[in-house]
């Protein structure tokens, strides 16, 4: 059993705070257990009465005899953590209403710790604090300030926005949606996203998880979670928070590249979550979902009773994982015996602005024998003779009688009204525009597809020996007040986690450079407070000669005093690759592979890993990447190494998930051919 | 005065197969006539009858002694053209409902070529064949088969497809939105886009133009038109069917590059025009601008009830044109006065979830002062205690005095469904998403700046000398029975148009190379059937000497027999750049240009430039493209010659409008150098 089983599921509840005033927070709460149906038992704290709603009121939790399941508490700030403290032997599951914890400041923070301390202490479950509360509509309990309750069904919201829970369930009592659970999860202090994802995966009421979240509390326990739940049930997730604030000084292609907002939707793809696009696309998600009878399919028909919402339904498929599907001949000429001459039988099939329930039910009937027929949208625009009304009926017992999906696009005002109630009513999805439509089934099916992949959950062991090799490195760096490596102890780093870099000499700005050179060379500075070596002279290529590399270095020497220079052999120039990693607050290290040389930003050509990855995994998302290309062998050009870039990536994976100090770091270029010769690390940046 | 006027203003009309029988075409027409409120006078034609709803029903139209402003034909379309020349001599209007034209194939296409030779010959004006008719809420004239009427406004409607014509009034009722015209253009025959766009740009009532469209008839003349119009109101176009039909073989990178909805997409970009990008958006779209006060503008301020909501406001600011404004410290000050503590008087500017209509009030109250900001979205959920009716009231109030726009976002369901009726009816546009509202913020803001940037309407001077010596050129290949230019024959025409081509000379398959070489030098096959050089072998670099060449042109002459060989100066690489032209069947020649070399499709960073453009425009264009970056000098990089490039897209554009037998163009690699040598097109397909 979930620790959460009690906790959302309880037979009996106490409400601390609970009044009899009107207005009050507590009022509103006890009004709710007491007058929406829920059939538990229901105590009330209020050290101020002896009698509230008739019954007895108890001056504290602890003087319950009975073992409650749930307290909802709703006083002040400041008495919450001694209301638990009086409450935590006997009742191990709380609902905290109350705000004025971290969401105010550092005092709010301070006992918002104390409090989490507590729970910790005493195995509590806490939901919030300064949260609405939850409300599980099949035991028709309203355990939140909320007003009124859904239906029941089987969708699981959970909000961390209680104005969003208001909404969305005053559109689902027009749109007769039922909910298995409704939950505000207010400040996460203790039962969060990933909590609320291992119950509900369990949960046999809930089909869909909808989650409305502004932040992630702990990134790799959430993606370790969420992706076991994908594979059971959707979660789709509205994330907000997208635009990029004002960042502090970026040292690294990487750290400009990949913005958080990147790497949540990276997270999201890899872990087979559905990020839906905005509010409507949310709710609509929910509903299809919800309603669906079988699994979503690449194929989609299409029927309409207007041309040009036809061809916007088809253009509606572009880019699009689902397909229009063919209609075979058979069909077809079924279809024909019955449809007036001017009638298109192609996808979309067009019944003709004149038609009647009659061709809608007829055509469906048909399609209902065809086993590769999966999913049908049924488009509708009200016309002069339309009667909207009895296509929307046929739609209702098309739906009640098959297993296939079938969703409604109803694009009028007035006319469609009383025909959108039936639908909702009878749980036939039904969208405002094809545009929707295509959309939340396309997404759907991405779920879908993403799920019948198996992604592989994998555990990456830490070498403990290099791992420790590699921190001395950086440690000796540190002790020098430095924030970066040098080339040469970068590539120390890299040398140990089997990571081909160019060979190198290093002299200090004044000195001879001594060495047995392979020329051509080239000379560059090797230095944190350069960052594009290109932009400033700070590179200079070709060198033929001992006499050439001379005069370079004191040329550099000159311009750049007090600076290490670095001698590297040319080496010929392959595909220009950039890799980096880049520290994200949330989610840890993450790895950014794609186009490299000059132009990065300019071709913004990349793509995120976030880690832990497979072996294969990593595989197939270089083969998805915005560089397949140059592993499929385009234009004539032959192949680069797919098993050689993966082993890099591998590498680089264990080297970020070994060395934690490292902020960023950018390799940039790395040097790849397809003429059999090894890649090579020509420039890296660490910075820590 | 505007050839349609009395066609959309008539003061009397007739109905050519007007009936009593209910359920005819015929009928319909005749009745929305006479019981709608229109008051001009109505005649009928129909041969079967003496009377028709209690008045003199005639034979024929020439029996009509009266002049009449418009006939509406309602007959079967055999009849049709029987009509149209009977009545010719006296009435010049026409709306013929009937349908069985070019839409039906072959036949109906020479009746309407016939109906097209009477309408020329009489100066008829005709709206259809097979359209819906047209409305004129003004005159309370519904000149359709359609039903009802709608509110008067300064909307235009028109639209290629009935069945949206039916919808959009429906919803339009259901919203209070108000309509100057709606006109449904059927087969488009003799009044299209273009004529529309010129009748509604100096109609008074209409503000914005709103256009459903399948395709477009007359490309350049749609261009000429449209870009004038759109200075003058906003044209908002919904444009269907963009899904890439499978397309024939395409001969090169610009064929493949360049498809039919990314032509729109320029054009539209190019002269103004709003493309709303589904039916929600254009709908959305109409109603913003028609309730707009004043022109829109880049800062936007939102006030919010819901803290969730308004970070989801916030993320739907990114990427767009239009921002969050800042607000003054003036502001904040009197904003904190009366807001509570824990309110935020940034923008957003979040008045909490317990704010009744005082809030909203006094916060419009003071912003109402501040000049600076015009525009501001009010965002609502409904939560326990929200007065939504009366805060919807506090819009309105707001709306009727202030100059500012205001734009409501609603998230609800049945709690505000009667505040929805109310900001429908007192015109405060409201959406349901703070996407769509963001989101159509912008676009209306797009259309203001471009609309001030100033378009320069271009004609480009035909040179007919250079044209025929061209044209001679491509008359010689075809001869041959040849499709495609040889590599020397292409660099002649390039030579008329001042763009630089490498040196080059030309043997035959098995022939000797003869000639000054300077070494290095690369041979290469010149045939169309060879697509991509370097994908076939076709192509041997580096050869330094005349026995390196003697090897190489014997094996391209074993490898490709009977091909011609071009031999090459290796020139030294550039930055790689494509410029194609590819003849678009609707709008002609149009030029792209991007980055070139090997990965051009799979970088696709190309833009398209549509003609004619002024040299002005064609650098601006330059400067916005995919490839500003070159001449930006980013990276360090020395910034690539603008003027230089401008030039050779104008000179590009010169060869385009004057040789129109060109269906395909590429030359590519064209390199570009930032060390002030001349560019050069290294190879160069031309197609015909």
């Amino acid at each position: 059993m979930n620790k959460l089983e009690k906790l959302f599921n309880p037979s009996s509840v106490v409400v601390i705070g609970a009044s009899e005033e009107t207005g009050k927070i507590g009022n509103i709460i006890s009004k709710n257990l007491l007058e929406l149906g829920y059939s538990g038992k229901v105590y009330f704290v209020n050290p101020k009465h002896e009698k509230l709603f008739n019954q007895d009121c108890y001056k504290k939790l602890s003087e319950i005899e009975d073992g409650v399941d749930l307290a909802i508490v709703a006083v002040p700030a400041k008495f919450v953590n001694e209301v638990i403290q009086d409450g935590a032997n006997k009742i191990k599951n709380y609902v905290i209403i109350s705000a004025g914890f971290s969401e105010i400041g550092e005092d709010g923070l301070k006992q918002e710790k104390e409090l989490n301390k507590l729970a910790k202490s005493n195995q509590l479950n806490i939901l919030g604090p300064n949260c609405l509360g939850f409300i599980n509509p099949e035991m028709k309990l309203n355990a939140s300030f909320g007003s009124g309750m859904t239906k029941e069904g089987n969708i699981s919201f959970v909000s961390q926005s209680g104005a969003l829970i208001s909404a969305l369930m005053d559109i689902s009592i027009k749109e007769s949606i039922g909910f298995s659970q409704i939950v505000s999860v207010g400040n996460k202090m203790d039962v969060d996203e990933v909590s609320m994802l291992e119950f509900l995966a369990n949960d046999e009421k809930t089909k869909v998880i909808g989650m409305y979240l502004e932040g992630i509390k702990n990134g790799p326990d959430f993606i370790s979670v969420v992706k076991k739940v994908s594979k059971i049930k959707p979660v789709v997730i509205l994330k907000s928070g997208k635009t990029k604030k004002a960042q502090k000084a970026i040292f690294s292609h990487t750290g400009a590249l990949a913005g958080s907002d990147e790497i949540m939707d990276a997270v999201f793809e890899k872990c087979g979550v559905i990020r839906a696009g905005d509010l409507e696309d949310f709710f609509g998600l929910l509903k299809l979902i919800s309603n669906s009878k079988s699994d979503p399919d690449e194929k989609v028909v299409v029927l309409t009773n207007a041309g040009g919402v036809g061809v916007l339904t088809t253009d509606a498929f572009q880019n699009k994982e689902i397909k229009l599907g063919e209609i075979s001949d058979e069909v077809k000429s079924e279809l024909k015996s019955f449809l007036p001459a001017e009638s298109s039988v192609e996808n979309p099939i067009d019944l003709l602005g004149d038609t009647f329930e009659d061709r809608y039910q007829k055509t469906l009937e048909i399609l209902e024998k065809q086993d590769k027929i999966k999913t049908i949208i049924a488009v509708l625009t009200p016309q002069n003779q339309t009667p909207v009304l009895k296509i929307a009926q046929a739609l209702v017992q098309f739906k009640d009688k098959s297993q296939k999906n079938i969703v409604a696009v109803f694009v009028g005002g007035e006319k469609i009204d009383e025909a959108l109630r039936i639908l909702h009513e009878n749980k036939v999805t039904v969208f405002s525009s094809p545009e929707r439509a295509v959309n939340a089934l396309n997404q759907y099916y991405f779920w879908k597809q993403k799920n019948d992949q198996g992604i592989v959950a994998e555990k990456i062991e830490i070498n403990e020996e290099r791992k420790e090799k590699a921190l001395e490195i950086i440690k000796k760096a540190k002790e020098e007040n430095r924030e970066a490596l040098l080339f040469n102890e970068a590539s120390q780093i890299f040398n140990l986690y089997q990571i081909p870099c160019c060979k190198s000499w290093m002299i200090n700005s004044g000195e001879d450079p001594v060495g047995d050179f392979n020329f051509p060379v080239v000379a560059k500075i090797d230095s944190d407070k350069v960052l594009h070596k290109s932009d400033q002279e700070a590179l200079i290529l070709n060198l033929k000669n001992e006499e050439d590399l001379n005069e370079a270095t004191e040329k550099l020497s000159k311009n750049f005093p007090g600076e290490k220079i670095i001698i590297q052999e040319m080496i010929e120039k392959g595909a220009e690759i950039i890799l980096g990693i880049k520290k994200d607050p949330i989610f840890g290290p993450v790895i950014i592979f794609g186009l490299g040389g000059i132009y990065t930003e300019v071709f913004q050509m990349i793509d995120l890993l976030i880690l832990p990855s497979s072996r294969e995994e990593i595989s197939k998302r270089l083969m998805q990447s915005k560089i397949k290309f140059f592993f499929q062998g385009e234009r004539g050009q032959k192949s680069y190494n797919l098993d050689e870039m993966t082993d890099i990536l591998v590498r680089l994976q264990n080297l970020a998930l070994e060395i934690s100090e490292i902020k960023e770091l950018d390799v940039n270029p790395l040097f790849i051919y397809n003429d059999g010769k090894s890649v090579l690390a020509v420039d890296i940046k660490i910075i820590f």
